[in-house]
């Protein structure tokens, strides 16, 4: 490793943070290299470059915030390039590393001493007679009505298999990191991190039995708008809107890129879960009790 | 193939179909097994034996009835006997084939010209000091409250993690053939049927994040029961009841047995879906407008 | 009654009953009012007005087409003006009445032999420092971005007391009659037309506790948005679309005025519930089972 | 105010209670009268009486534990006694008062000045051909299969219409204080305490459309079994259990009989919901923001 990236949301904190780490990495060696924003917020010196390059230009890669920091660099990051995601003070799903386990986690990084885990990411390629667009996300892509009040009319095939048709607000097609994000609030499941899975969730279906749907990540999912309804919009890991038009068909396959997120050594995907989710909070597990509740 | 085993749900119906179906197998030269009952409600000749045998002692098994008559079969026949599940009127998930369709698929399967989809089982375990109590399931198996109105408390384990404790009338593991069994009225999603997942599916939690989550087969999913409260009842397939006590242990894994499901040629997967959950009918897809809707 | 106005959804079928209704009621002495873009499609002969005052000027209003159409009307009739809902084939919740019922039920509601079903509309009123705009649904008013993938962050008040700030997508204040409408979709629960209830429903809840909220409709209903997000659309029974700014409040009150539906003299609330929502169809009741099921 | 009853979950620090209670309230002139588990737990000397009788023999109850304790005296009090329900710990829906508001409030229920929330309790009685049994609930009556593993299947009336048959696990009828209680994990919505609701939630149900129905509380509700199925069991605020036989006909109306809760001073019925499930903590209302949280 020979290059670090940095990527923070901007705050009193973090500018200290990138300030005191852009300092310890440069003692040792290491070239710092922030995105502009970041950069600017720093005073502007140094090597910078756009959110969507640090990725491509970088050995390994910080983000400083929370999950919607760490996503708007990830899905422009190569496979290989890990990524250490540290929030400054809430638990993200995806920042799963405190500030103080950050110089300990770092120095292991640094080191090659440390585990990452692959997620997986989509392609979502949107096609009409004169091209395709493509693009990739790390949690979900969803199609949306560009305007609210109006219900959305799409169908949907699974490797040409038509599927159905569905009226709703929208639809999410979301990996599994994706999976405890907008698509749990949609009412889908929590899935696995790292299992080969594609969840499709409806948003507020017409139909109350449109429920959500878990594919294996090997299946083409195909999405087309019934036409004569308004615009859609397609939103990239919640950050990112394209629109779409009519005659356009969406096509979402699992990508031959993936995420390598670097681990907490402290915690696992569960103990993030429990935490976040406010699951069993002191209570009963295989050693005992170890919380009493009135009843 | 030289023996064919028949298990029905005893209806006027199903018998007289019984009846014709034994005879063309007869005189095709085939031996004809029927399980106990559909063998008494015949009148009693001919070779027969318990339900749960029938699978190991026969080349083909045709059910006649519902998903539950294939269910109190499916469970007990060994890897690669096919299962052919007629359904007696209404399309099951798991008995696609219709009565009309019968001779046609019968005719292919003899001839070993057919599709069969190979759906995963769990084997279930139940252990404490003193020994351990085997099981296996196709669509789920549900730790439950032996009586009602009383809260349950269980722990989860995912291969030596600890998940965390519930409190819910109960929890469904379900393989993904299971998904739209009773996981779906729990609030859990459809899985693809062969896809290599495992859903946990609490029953009406206390706290409200508890909420569906899938996880690869892969994995040991071990549940505990807190103790000093009630009897507890494992239910598998729905059909059959377990007592379980306070030092039991629940282990459940993906089984080396798998189903074969004989296959409809008229439909797929979604078409079966579509129909039972009375999906957009009559809707839009692809190919444009099948139905128009005053609004 | 004297005048009777005629709103329709334009389709080949309602302008031919548009026609045939206008000359028969004609023929008995009524003044017929149409609606604008029912006259132009008539050919544009005779007395017409806009849909928002077909209401006011007329002693009877009858719309064909589905709920959109009668909710277009209703939510601008005043109280007393009877309404009947006429549905072009497919059932809705608030048009009952069939093609075939229509000149049975037209006889008796002019002769004034009928049940109309008294339903209660809402006032909406949006205030800031400037001054209050007012509106008034029968449906529900929901709070919605004005653009998809960004979340939305309000508070409730309820009769002056803090209730929650919520993430969301948007929310539902529904009517018991809109109740069965987005409201349904978003998971709020269904609610027996002419209480006198109020329900909140957040649309896609960041925090998966905030569920639907029953309340008595003598309380107000204050929602203030966090400021620094983005523009927010108000949307009135899913059709009119209201801008609303940073300091802008929303007040949700009974209203005074009531609608008044014809009601089928086949068909009751359960009645148009269990069709709608493919309900128990052919199943047991206390009279005894009406269909067999294989299982 | 002459006799004041008090029930309390046994715990150490509860006994402490009871103890130091019971004599200031004699010092004051009191009479204390125990329920016979609590006043065994004290030793066992003094007036006692069984917990069921506890509310038609004293002047004020006072209940120390969780809702549950309190729920077990309140269903059998009579209208006008109030209930002071103390949590010893644990905020409940139903037990407001801290133990450290106790003496404060105490004081102001014993001069008459304080403030008790009437809420609405049902009437539930099992009818057949040879009688009725009559019994009463405060939070909710619920239809359950004694034994787990099979489907329920029910049929329902509101005031003589005929609603729907349900295949469920079960069916809950809730008061609106109820609905926050076993309602909630069923997908039932918040209902405020003293609105004249009723709540019928089917549990698990095997139709995705069978969505819970708010009714006005004027309603009687009437809920047959489907014969030929296995034993039913009712029960009653999640405590008693009732069995029920096939020709059985269940029986809910709202009671003429209520329940006053006395209300802690410090906290509404917002407060304790946002507390309970824990919303918005720490965020923003209309005074502006409260905490910040990355993203």
């Amino acid at each position: 490793m020979r290059i670090v990236g940095i990527s923070a949301k901007i705050t009193e904190e973090s500018i200290r943070l990138v300030s005191s780490l852009s300092e310890t990495l440069a003692e040792r060696g290491y070239e710092v290299l922030l995105d502009e924003d970041t950069c600017l917020a720093m005073g502007g010196a140094g090597p910078n470059c756009a959110r969507e390059e640090i990725g491509s230009r970088s050995d390994l890669v910080i983000t400083l915030g929370g999950d919607g920091t760490l996503l708007s660099v990830a899905r422009h990051v190569p496979s290989g390039v890990p990524i250490m995601g540290v929030n400054m003070g809430t638990l993200g799903f995806l920042t799963e590393i405190t500030v103080e386990e950050l110089p300990h986690v770092l120095d292991a990084v640094l080191d090659g001493r440390y585990e990452a885990e692959v997620r997986v990411t989509f392609d979502v390629e949107v096609r009409n007679g004169s091209g395709t667009r493509s693009f990739r996300v790390l949690n979900d892509v969803v199609v949306n009505k560009a305007a609210p009040a109006r219900i959305l009319e799409m169908w949907i095939e699974v490797s040409g298999r038509f599927v159905s048709s569905f009226r709703a607000d929208g639809l999410i097609v979301s990996t599994p990191t994706g999976s405890t994000a907008y698509n749990l609030s949609a009412g889908g499941p929590i899935i696995y991190p790292t299992m080969g899975a594609m969840v499709i969730t409806p948003i507020c279906p017409h139909t109350l039995t449109n429920r959500p749907i878990v594919l294996p990540d090997s299946v083409e999912v195909e999405v087309g708008i019934v036409p004569g309804k308004e615009n859609v919009i397609l939103t990239l890991d919640g950050q990112e809107g394209i629109l779409v038009a009519e005659d356009d068909r969406i096509f979402v396959t699992k990508s031959q890129e993936t995420v390598s997120l670097v681990q907490s050594p402290d915690k696992n995907y569960f103990d993030v879960l429990r935490q976040k989710l406010k699951w069993g909070e002191g209570r009963w597990h295989r050693t005992g009790r170890t919380e009493s509740e009135s009843s």
